[in-house]
């Protein structure tokens, strides 16, 4: 059976007598879902509402019948954990019943810019067009604007002057205007709609869009949710290969991204009331390879050594390019990538934190599978990017989960050897996430029970094996401490992943600071960017080495960085310039052909000595 | 019968039994047929070939069979005066058979200015991208480029992007660079095939196009056709009457339009061995109606006062949006239009002939059904557009005809009062063209048959009425004295169209002069451009009024420099700009609001005297 979901006209196939539920876990994948189900799909809270608009599916049952009112029954309304589908079918998640993934970072900090949007909106009275006043509607905009505002040779786009009358009835008109050209018309004698931008982070795993007014500058709305491509590869490399496999692959990712994009517009501009058309500019901040994906450009050359992205410039399309039904004149503008593992939400991130004007010394992090690492050095910037590996966000962990509800957080270890454990939602503990392992690991060294080479005490009363000379585990929580909730374990390959994880950094780090010949004691300040890192416990994080250890108070935790810096983008014109400038500034250090680099990560794969 | 005809695609229908000889009638219309036909499809001269590439038709008859060889005849190749369509069926006309309408003015002087065009094209040899040699593509045409031409951010296309495989190879590339921007990437390691660029004079009744190597300036072939729009209107008025009858009649003049400009481009690219997708730029020369009627711009305030063009400003469009399939970066530059009467070719005009810079006081003409007239004086430039109607084309006259052989293009009186007609092609008469008009009024004035007000005396005894009050005619040509044409009439009628034509050139050039302040008697050189005034008769036309009395060798007849202005504009941006200067620059005199008109209209109404 195939099921069109709306928004985004994506489509799924249904096994015969499965529920649409069970098409919105396919569309979502991972265990997700994209229809909320508070109840877990059992009928009985009558939250899964969806509009079924198109096709055959079973009758309403006695369920439906007792959360949907009979008009809205009439409309199409369904419990999505209800209906089956009899055929293929069309249909609508309305935004109410759209699940967000939990959780997912995207707040960041507010940005702080002087509004240069690269749209304005002028509001122009006209005068009826005749023999003694003959201009056109045309030449009455320019000269208005022009009496206001600096621009010259200013000329209306084709497709305007196509589809309006260019005399001029005694009325108001609101226009747009890029630059130099008219790009759309609207009616002036009503309310104005807010002129909107949406800046959004396209990450591996999650996507987070902003929704901006671009005359003040006001965030008005703003949602995260999984990147759709996560299905066809869970990280770059796995992605990559997929779409370099067949044409057709890598159009199916381009697609993916664009409906995301799509989708979350929709969600943005429903939740304010706004039409998907009023938005005019998107800012788009990526790694490398996703912003190829979406662009589909060759991505074969990131495969190996070099590492070029296909293009280092800026880039600008038409929105409708990307099948983007936003405003006639939308663009989407596209940080540059910096090499083939630094991307634009690298040089995002760097925008935000004003790293680039940093006085003296200063690391910047965004860690995640791919930890980028910038260092502002007394006016020079040098970046990296390590291959840290899944880890941070808890995959590769037995035990491992996102930062879900019951996800363990954070971990301290009492006198007894017993461990304290904190949960996301207070939820029964269903797994660790990345702060979490981090957190479990630095108590584990601090107590001793993991040694400076990374292993398990094996004599340790909570140090087990499942059978003789098996992988050893360290006890977390038994079955018998936890109401609800599942055995959590550190196993040694646990350890030795994030061993390796903040080796890769470290080596990074090494690596940057030998670039600007640094010490580790020279550095001021450290600034942490991305939803890992604002919930990673530091004292944690500089106790197994991942940090360098400086007091506190020397380190910030800005949030989603790249987001921030992307809707600074899409805000001012000024800071577009910036961003262009700082890409040429950066000098990239490629650890792939450094002799050094072995050694660097071999003397960062130790934990700190107890005690140090 | 649907036949669907290429080189267009377009469709026409034959009644049962109609030989595809027909659908070339159809699609050419007025008389003429797109397919050559020699011995007027009479199955005599075999030149007819067409190939039909799907659908039923009759078998081959014993004529095709004469003048095919079998090989052909199972490729599909026809004689489209024998063939006859059985059902729906395409068929395609070889350029060889595709008729050029007879005696075009397509001619116009060489430009001459220094090469600038909007696209040069750079030759690279790359090297191959490696770990050592870390550069792509892109970056090191860029380099290349930049080495020998001042270019800053140079930047690829993002189709070029996707298109290619950014890691370079040990090879040669070409590229096409317009502006900051690399649009065309190409085997370096074959022979070059031309830059080409197409300039197109897009007149009402005729379309000229020219096909020009952008690197070297030259022509490289042109071919003029009828405006396929003439099937929906005639003139001017009446094809706007017809576009706002309905956006789908709107649509489809666009449509023919465009496809003319593909037919075009197809028959000059064909006849130079080049392919369409060479063709990176094209600048179109129109009247205003014939600009809006291409870009499907609004056409219903070009019916009133104050007769305003949509927009005033130069556009660019991408080739592909007016569905044009030259290459992928192509754009069409349409040269702005100046006022609802006066367009892009008066101003393509006004450059070719260089009266921008005239010193002194200089006229311009461009005579048609549209008379633009441009009177430079003392650095100031004055232009307007009078409606005189298509007497001068040879329409609006009883037996008159467009400049076809046969056409009387010249007559001269001789002492005994008959007529010596000179035909083009020295074939036997088959009406009057403009030239011809012109000069049988001309000749009557001169021998007094013909009075200052414009009466025939009907004393003459040339000069015949077909019943007791009825019209008077002069006989040019009884049907004794033509062996094989017809018998020649100058009816009373014709002498007032012609009467009325001049008048609205003499009252538009007396408009002109009032606002400069000057009379006939200033005037130091006339300048007339254009098909007609090509093959006028000099002295007719002062004769007659219609030119103010300078001595001949004060005039030039300069061609076609609509087209030569366009061409001007292809291969040079400083032309280009030079041409939007033009335009703020020229003052354009409305003569539909101007109270004196009805008083110089009504001197200009009269013949001169004998003897003046």
């Amino acid at each position: 059976m195939n099921v069109i979901l709306y928004p985004g006209g994506r489509r799924v196939d249904l096994a015969p007598g499965q529920t649409l539920m069970e098409a919105g876990r396919q569309l979502a994948g991972h265990g997700q879902t994209a229809i909320e189900a508070p109840c877990g799909g059992k009928g009985h809270c009558g939250q899964c509402r969806v509009i079924v608009r198109h096709g055959n599916v079973t009758p309403a049952n006695s369920t439906e019948k007792a959360f949907i009112e009979p008009s809205d029954l009439d409309k199409g309304v369904r419990l999505a954990c209800q209906c089956v589908a009899l055929g293929p079918v069309h249909v609508e998640i309305p935004p109410e019943t759209m699940s967000a993934v939990p959780n997912l970072q995207i707040a960041g900090d507010e940005a702080r810019v002087a509004l240069d949007p690269p749209v304005r909106r002028f509001t122009v009275r006209l005068r009826p067009t005749t023999r003694q006043h003959p201009f056109s509607l045309w030449r009455q905009i320019e000269r208005e604007i022009a009496a206001t505002h600096p621009v010259q040779d200013l000329k209306a786009a084709p497709y305007l002057i196509r589809a309006h009358d260019p005399t001029a009835a005694d009325t108001k008109v609101r226009v747009i205007l890029r630059g130099q050209e008219l790009t759309g018309l609207y009616p002036g004698d009503v309310p104005a709609p807010p002129l909107l931008g949406m800046a959004v982070d396209l990450g591996t795993t999650k996507v987070a869009g902003y929704l901006v007014d671009l005359e003040s500058g006001k965030l008005l709305a703003s949602e995260g949710v999984m990147n759709p491509q996560t299905g066809l590869g869970a990280d770059v490399i796995s992605r990559l290969t997929y779409a370099n496999g067949h044409p057709d692959n890598a159009a199916g990712l381009s697609r993916l991204a664009r409906d995301c994009i799509r989708h979350l517009a929709l969600t943005l501009t429903q939740r304010i009331g706004a039409a998907l058309t009023g938005i005019e500019q998107v800012v788009v901040a990526a790694n490398t390879a996703m912003h190829h994906l979406l662009l589909q450009w060759p991505v074969r050359q990131l495969g190996f050594s070099p590492y070029l992205p296909a293009s280092t410039a800026p880039t600008t399309v038409r929105a409708r390019e990307l099948d983007l039904n936003f405003a006639q004149g939308a663009r989407i503008y596209l940080l540059p990538p910096l090499a083939g593992y630094v991307g634009g939400d690298h040089l995002a991130m760097i925008l935000a934190t004003r790293i680039y004007e940093a006085h003296g010394v200063t690391l910047g992090f965004d860690i995640g599978t791919n930890t980028e690492i910038v260092l502002a050095c007394h006016g020079r910037l040098y970046s990296c990017s390590c291959a840290s590996g899944p880890a941070f966000e808890g995959a590769q962990i037995r035990q491992g989960v996102r930062a879900v509800p019951g996800a363990v957080h954070a971990v301290r270890m009492v006198a007894d050897g017993r461990a304290i454990l904190k949960t996301i939602a207070d939820k029964p503990p269903v797994g660790l996430c990345g702060s979490g392992v981090v957190d479990a690991v630095a108590e584990l060294v601090r107590i001793g029970v993991v040694n400076p080479l990374g292993a398990l005490d094996r004599g340790h009363p909570r140090v087990e094996m499942v059978a003789p000379g098996s992988e050893p585990r360290f006890v977390l929580a038994g079955a018998d401490s936890v109401k609800g909730g599942r055995s959590l374990f550190l196993w040694q390959k646990d350890i030795t992943a994030i061993q390796l994880a903040k080796a890769a950094v470290g080596a990074g780090t090494s690596a940057l600071m030998a670039a600007a010949g640094i010490t580790p004691a020279d550095v001021e300040r450290i600034v942490i960017a991305g939803a890992f890192g604002t919930h990673l416990n530091l004292k944690s994080a500089i106790r197994i080495g991942l940090l360098p250890g400086l007091p506190v108070q020397c380190f910030s935790q800005v949030g989603n960085a790249a987001g921030t810096g992307a809707r600074m983008v899409l805000v001012s014109e000024t800071e577009r310039h910036r961003v262009e400038t700082l890409g040429s500034r950066i000098e990239y250090i490629e650890l792939g052909g450094n002799p050094k680099f072995q050694q660097w990560f071999s003397q960062s794969l130790r934990f700190p000595e107890l005690g140090a």
